[in-house]
């Protein structure tokens, strides 16, 4: 093995098992899907890895790694230091380095091709990387057109690029268009600004005047504010949207979890929107 | 402590830690709010226990406990013991072993006070615990009547009952009437039998004629199968079904994680339950 290759081996275990970006803002993937969905994303690929075991997802992956344009190295390694990389426990034994695309407002703020406004979720304190990545890929799947992550004073929200969550979105965080870590109240200046209604999510029903999801018009331009898993937003975060959103339930159960609550959220708004585009 | 304490500090132990129910058919709660949700579930509860620190939520749960008909022994024991005995890395220092009403069909069938007609969620493979317990939550919030679960060839369904079910369920598992274990093959029978429409959850938008959430009239008797996180419904169940449901997405992402798919679909038989009602 060069030196070269040991440079990049410590990169993938500072971005996989240390879960933060290298230096390049590379973030590390793991897993024959989410290797594929990097390759697919249009996203800068640094480097991709196989252990000896891994070499057999290879010829999946070929094709997306013999485009052209695609000038990075392919390196190998062996199962055992793989395995001191990766952050799983039993990896598939390829990863790659992947450079989230550096998005501005603008970007989550235009109205993509298909869509009739925008509808942007917006992350504001949701502490468990697992549940962000199941919002985001949950969001794609319904067709928002992008998201935002945003601490508050309880606060901060998880990285939709490190690891867990990264595996939780099913690689989602590639596609969507996310700007991260957000001042919450320039942002909700700036989507008060460009016409943006602001809906917060409520997790307890005593919020006087929210509305059901079925009640809201999801074809106008929206931003889904979704808070703390434990707090919900914060008082003021609540009180300074346009509308404030509850889903009604039928017993004392106190809640549903974030994410199944953020899904049925954003099936309401697909269903709206779909219907009205037929 | 005498021996007799010692005695029930192993049934704790077998129940929490080991994850499996005691001799007596007990299983074990962990927390103040489990705690709180199994004396005020109507099962019969066998014993509490608090640790030292873990006394701070007595008062708490004093109503429940000082009722008359709750013969049960209080316990108290150390924190370093009680860290020994739970299954949470950060014990809040508060158990129970509580006995799940053991219900038949017949009570999973039955249409409740307040229903149009039974709406009953049935787990078929679904392997993961924490998934389990989402959806039994989601299922009470939604307002179905019953649950089951089943094995199928491929794959069991975890206990509803197991410590991180239990824990994911909010409790929901002791309120909500289930049946585990059924044979489904029998199931579906007597499902069929009892004039109940089975509707087959289908991950993969590839199954021809399934309907879109939004499509089913949920104002009938309905089972919902809910298959295996990977693997989804086996094959045959997906064609015995009286239809097949499947919901529209709006980009490539693969699917829904079993637990949001789950409470977008029950959100709509909800939401159309709750507006034939008004």
């Amino acid at each position: 093995m060069t030196s070269r290759d040991n440079r990049w081996l410590k990169e993938f275990r500072v971005a996989l098992r240390g879960g933060v970006p290298t230096a390049d803002g590379a973030v590390g993937v793991e897993g024959v899907r989410l290797v594929e969905e990097a390759l697919a994303s249009g996203c800068r690929v640094e480097a991709v890895l196989f252990s000896e075991s891994g070499e057999r997802h290879r010829e999946r992956l070929a094709p997306l790694i013999a485009r052209p344009e695609m000038g990075f190295p392919v390196l190998r390694t062996t199962d055992r230091l793989f395995e001191g990389i990766a952050d799983t426990e039993h990896p598939q034994g390829v990863a790659a380095l992947v450079v989230p695309r550096k998005l501005e407002m603008a970007d989550v703020l235009a109205t993509p091709e298909g869509a009739c406004a925008p509808l942007i979720v917006v992350l504001a304190g949701v502490q468990d990387p697992g549940n962000v990545g199941t919002i985001l890929r949950t969001a794609a799947a319904f067709g928002a057109t992008g998201a935002v992550t945003a601490a508050t004073g309880q606060s901060g929200t998880a990285s939709p690029f490190a690891p867990k969550a990264m595996r939780a979105s099913a690689g989602a965080a590639l596609h969507l268009p996310i700007v991260c870590g957000m001042a919450l109240g320039i942002l909700l200046t700036q989507l008060k600004l460009n016409g943006i209604r602001t809906l917060a999510s409520c997790v307890h029903e005593d919020v006087v005047g929210a509305m059901a999801p079925w009640e809201v018009d999801w074809c106008q331009a929206i931003a889904l504010l979704v808070g703390n898993e434990g707090a919900g937003l914060p008082e003021e975060v609540v009180h300074a949207a346009d509308a404030r959103i509850h889903i009604p339930m039928a017993t004392r159960v106190e809640s549903l979890n974030a994410a199944a609550a953020a899904a049925v959220v954003l099936y309401e708004g697909y269903r709206q929107r779909r219907s009205a585009r037929v």
